[in-house]
């Protein structure tokens, strides 16, 4: 069931309703159900107490997990780098516990989202309904033999072998789409890049590591607690052609990339690069 | 002008056409205008070209940048962190070359952008009518001194001296909305969480690092090329409250931020904080 | 007291012995006194246990720490980034457990470590002993108003106000000689940046951060347990001057530095380098 | 040809002097012949001029550098890791440029270098006759087939496949000592691993990196230029048996010691762990 509303005391303590319908009753006074739409409410007790609407975060954070979620920071650049638009239609396997699908869900225009687990496509089922989304869908079926219903923007891939997903993409992405990997083990993304034959152009595989800080007024330093791995993410986009070649040379882009976003960060693009025409690959 | 079709040859070289009532004229020979809507092409050199239409991405490469634009790792980690939503409504300042606010509009219902630079808010206007975005503003104001148009979602924020925007955040966001800052220096965004009161809750400060693996038949390891930082994210919530209020200990989250998130990577949420009511502050 | 050899049986089990003069009585037999010499010895059960010298590090690992050790990553970044040899004479202060201090002892000539915690001097000494060290004291002395003994190679300094030191390094380093700053705060290194003068020259601050990795025959990747983070590390090197002026632009090299690295890893050095004369400066 | 004397400018300027047999010539004036051994001295155009001994790491950056160099992060590490002291002997190969060979050699007892290519051990032993080192030794010979002259506490590898290093590593060491491999790749290291039996104790493999900061009164930020990746180090240490025996679960115990060194960090050392006999393996 889907969190409406929070209730937030003046000290700082928050409580999660869900059903707006009754009343709020905590130790710091009664909310009468009638006041559960207003902004700032005097409690029983005499306390005050701000509610607000519950947003797409609060919700999330309580959805259900029989597996592992995706951190943030992977499913934020899975967003950015794919250039993600509301008009995306996404394929996403294995879903796990839905939290990549349905965040994805959240932005874009409709996501399939398969799983071979019977328990997964239940709780994710079941997130959908609490998240209260309605452009997805979570169904149990094999990735490695899907027959997409549609070509897609965009397949995100959290399988034990995705070397095994290439066939599947083929008749899945929308020429210039991407394939994103998402592999615990770099040896993963190793056997799928070995795999790729001209249809696909693997643009890079990379980590994305994120440090907290503590920040007061005597600190100013790096947490010591940091989640040393999530996953390596790697990032193909498909780029169909005639006839089938094997890849000889099967290296990423990475060095060249990152040569140019170290320009790209320090000065403006160079009319070379602002020209009509442009090959790049 | 926005790029509409993307050519590609059997090679793999890549065309970006911006006209496609022109036609292609390449060494690989010619395309006629009459054709330019079909997936594959038999030039009058008899070479077979593959077209498909450009999608964002591939506008977004090629926006004008008269200001160093944002990073995808960090322009992901906003869109993932905050919980963002198609029903987002933004504010963005200073623009700069407006890569945030564009690839946020993309996603969201509506951004408001802002600068106080004449010559950012040209270029900003230009990507968007080039990125063919309807649903994003940019104007010349400061927002140190903004009455915003309308409470918002979120608030990002890269401008010198972010600590002056407090006030603005006051008035221009929702209950439960983020203000995120993005600063180069680590002290900037000590500056603001000394100075935030009782109505904003400072979550964390991070940094996200990107490491490009290299990966052929002979090669798996990171790649030499490293971007070693762009800047620091702050998010920071805010929770109006009645009474404005000091706060004593300025400290961030982080710590136990990183400690939950380290144990949700490893197990399922544990019962208590999948029961009703939560208080988590 | 000192291991003197360690036990291990053929299991891997391993025990550490302190006195070589008393058998040995564990669950897989007895080792008598008279055997403990050897490299291979049939214990009273009949089962193998191999015996050999404890190393330093075996010693190491038991120190006392009242204090927070240094951890190895930063300890050799000390002694490989200052060019260390066996000649070098060190002061170290605070001393904390000794830990830094013993460590660099192993390594040169002469070390001096001082703490103004008495506790902390108690428990060096007794690491001292342990360790079997001849070359190193420590003393009940603050480095701040220190009058050093002789002038050294290298100060390395783990102190809540290391801007308090630069007195006692001019009087106690030689020219070329280096001062090490330990700080578990960035803006501690920043305070004593800003307070050099022209005799003093900072080369870079820095942290080393350590990425453990599992692996196996299923697993290859970074581990998810890492330690975020320890202290940042200062290095600036005394040049003394007749007239001491504040230095107006108080930059490190950090930027030139790592151009210069970067360029070192990938090729020979340029022929203007080998020269005979070089001004780097 | 060894760098004998450094002569600093008051105004920051250096001059590196070989031969302090000769005056030295330069914009500032002249320094005779006769004055080379003094501290501070006048030209003969009225300027002052600070003369001091260069050091190890004077020289040392000025060494020939036929193949890349150990980046001192590294060498660092592996000094400190194994807890390396004045007293160990060290078998180094492949040499390379001699970097990693003479940078122990100036801290421990002996070193025994090797490289099969011709055109390295050349420099190297140029390296040493500059570094003035009279305890290390480079020859052409194959670290897969070498008969070591004696046992050494450590061996460090650097050379395309380490796998073939073992038999040679079973003669070589001391019973305890360290196997240390350097690894561009990851998957080396791996192939390693794998091929380990029970006279082997594989303790980690992992990655240190390098941040540099930048700092002055405006700036309080990491460096954007930044070393992504040189080595991954990985740290065997060797325990003969008397039955060799294959390993079936080759796991590094990463995982285990991260825990423990954190927790290390935060707190002294527990009463077990300082008990009088330990089994930790």
């Amino acid at each position: 069931m889907q969190i409406k509303r929070i209730a937030i005391v003046e000290n700082g303590k928050k409580y999660f309703i869900k059903d707006t319908n009754i009343s709020l009753n905590v130790s710091e006074g009664e909310i009468p159900r009638t006041k559960m739409k207003e902004d700032l409410v005097e409690t029983t007790k005499g306390n005050f107490i701000h509610l607000y609407d519950a947003n797409f975060k609060d919700n999330f954070q309580n959805i259900q997990k029989p597996a592992a979620i995706i951190n943030p920071k992977d499913a934020g650049m899975i967003v950015a780098y794919t250039g993600m638009t509301k008009d995306f239609v996404v394929i996403d396997a294995g879903a796990g516990s839905g939290a990549l699908a349905c965040m994805l869900a959240s932005l874009c225009k409709k996501v399939y989202s398969y799983d071979i687990n019977e328990k997964h496509v239940l709780a994710v089922n079941e997130n959908i309904k609490n998240l209260d989304l309605k452009n997805i869908t979570c169904e149990l079926k094999d990735i490695y033999t899907l027959d997409p219903e549609e070509r897609v923007d965009l397949m995100t891939i959290d399988v034990p072998e995705p070397e095994n997903v290439l066939e599947t993409a083929k008749k899945g992405l929308k020429a210039g789409g991407y394939l994103v990997l998402y592999t615990p083990q770099i040896n993963q993304a190793q056997k799928v890049i070995e795999k790729l034959d001209n249809n696909f152009h693997c643009e890079t595989t990379l980590e994305i590591i994120k440090r907290d800080w503590e920040i007061d007024d005597k600190k100013l330093r790096p947490s010591h607690n940091m989640l040393g791995h999530t996953a390596f993410l790697t990032f193909i986009r498909f780029y169909p052609k005639l006839n089938d070649v094997k890849i000889s040379k099967k290296v990423t882009n990475a060095r060249k990339d990152a040569r140019l976003e170290r320009a790209k960060h320090k000065k403006t693009i160079s009319e070379k690069e602002k020209g009509n025409m442009i090959s790049d690959f």
